[in-house]
């Protein structure tokens, strides 16, 4: 079908993308929803929130054949309980939806399947259907349930001027690591949102250069990045850009950040917590593309090793 | 990756398939929920059940680019409907994972929102997120949620020998007549759950030769086959074993009968439902392949006409 403006997927992007496709239904959002645009739907539910993920890894896009079959399972639901982990939700039911070739070895999908169910317990979540569909390529969509309570679950949307920026771990170099071996933030997630100590969070899946932006246009506000907690041995700008850390960021307002501090090296003493920025009023910063974190770039390869909240 | 035993999915089939793959999970199983292996899964809420179901649409496999965009979109959220209303529940949410390649046109992927909103619509349901994956060929993931009475919802299970078996409209010919047009029986399965009228449900998506054997199982019965509605021009085999009918195909103590048929009439009065067979004890109809129809359409062709319940 020749579309009439020309314009690709490529053109736009997934965010513009589903933005575009989503706003014919506009009209069809309900009170209390949290539709598209953060890292889960929302719908309330009596005195809890229902939480809806889907995700999807295909391969040659987001795995190859090379990786084993575990992996690729368990990050196909890792990613998933991610998602639910910056809501600060315990994720409960999957249904995961196998395509593939008819070719293919049922003993390769049974070893995805250990890997899914494998992640699956770590996470207390239960696999409750699932279908398998002919495919000319192998890939996985996990749907995703998960439930937390009214007033306890972290948006992207509620960071404010001032708010300090926090990420958890450390960022970059995902391929030249394990990137299939992460563990979702789930209980570092849940703890934040039910304390009530983030203001905005979600979880690092296309690199702190693409996904920081996001957190502060949802947010409206601009941000200063002041500090990036870099994995051994990777530059910055790949700690910005590789993607697929599976870490949290999130906002925190100034008058908490101090509590926050002190009460996470309490509970999770051995995972790094870096205080890497502020979000601002200066909504200059808010369409900020990738190129736009050059200048910091720069500073921070003269001043190396800015301290981090250790 | 070389399978020990050489089986492909091809060989296997979904059914035993999936069965085989989700075995390693089953002490993963909830009390109360009921898992795969019925139209949804179903996870208790309060006073209220909630249904999940996941179903992929693949281009090259359940559709093609000579198919209009909007039928596409349409029939990928109306699939799941389908599934939702064989269970007598009320679809409430949906996320849609669009899978495509990147220099696919937004244009074409807007059309086909068009239908998804349509049917969305049409059913009361809410789209709630999705995401956009590269892949190289056009899919459609649909995750939907839906909800029902604890009590009112219809599994496949509930079937006794002696129960009597009926199926709404006609069958077969999906290819020639717009199977992507169809409408899901939602009001019909909410009428048929609610009213308590029905032992076991399920909709036909995969033909009545393929569907009729696994309601039978799943209610650990056998079951006798007296009469088609067939589709005009349609021979029974093509009735048989077309699929994509999305009618639903259901069971019903012999005692209600009657109320369900005067019921039906006065409620659904431009619906055809047809009592085409009853669930018995002999097991041995039990793992009936499609070639086990075949002394019935032997029967069926010499007789010509039974009746409908018109």
């Amino acid at each position: 079908m020749a579309p009439p403006d020309g314009v690709t997927l490529a053109d736009l992007g997934e965010d513009a993308f589903l933005r575009r496709l989503l706003r014919q239904g506009a009209a069809q959002g309900k009170r209390g929803f949290v539709g598209p645009g953060d890292d889960c739907a929302v719908i309330p539910y009596g005195q809890q929130v229902l939480l809806l993920k889907t995700d999807a890894v295909v391969e040659g896009v987001h795995f190859d054949k090379s990786l084993p079959p575990t992996a690729v399972g368990r990050k196909a639901l890792n990613r998933a309980i991610s998602d639910m982990a910056a809501m600060g939700g315990r994720p409960e039911n999957a249904l995961v939806t196998v395509f593939s070739p008819s070719d293919t070895s049922a003993s390769y999908w049974e070893a995805v399947y250990r890997g899914i169910f494998r992640a699956a317990r770590a996470a207390g979540v239960s696999l409750v259907g699932g279908e398998l569909s002919s495919a000319p390529v192998c890939a996985l969509s996990v749907a995703l349930t998960g439930s937390a309570r009214r007033g306890e679950i972290a948006l992207r949307s509620g960071g404010r001027p001032g708010h300090v920026l926090y990420v958890t771990g450390r960022l970059g170099g995902s391929i030249r690591r394990k990137h299939w071996a992460f563990t979702p933030r789930l209980a570092e997630g849940q703890w934040l949102a039910q304390n009530h100590l983030v203001s905005a969070m979600m979880d690092l899946s296309d690199g702190l250069a693409a996904d920081l932006p996001r957190l502060a246009r949802s947010s409206g506000c601009g941000f200063s990045l002041n500090h990036v907690p870099c994995s051994r041995g990777i530059s910055l700008r790949e700690a910005l850009c590789d993607g697929e850390d599976y870490e949290l960021l999130f906002s925190v307002p100034p008058r908490l950040a101090a509590r926050l501090e002190t009460g996470w090296h309490k509970k999770f003493p051995r995972l790094l917590l870096t205080r890497i920025g502020t979000l601002h009023s200066h909504r200059k910063g808010r369409e900020m593309p990738v190129s736009g974190f050059d200048h910091f770039l720069k500073q921070e390869q003269e001043q190396e090793g800015a301290q981090a909240v250790e």
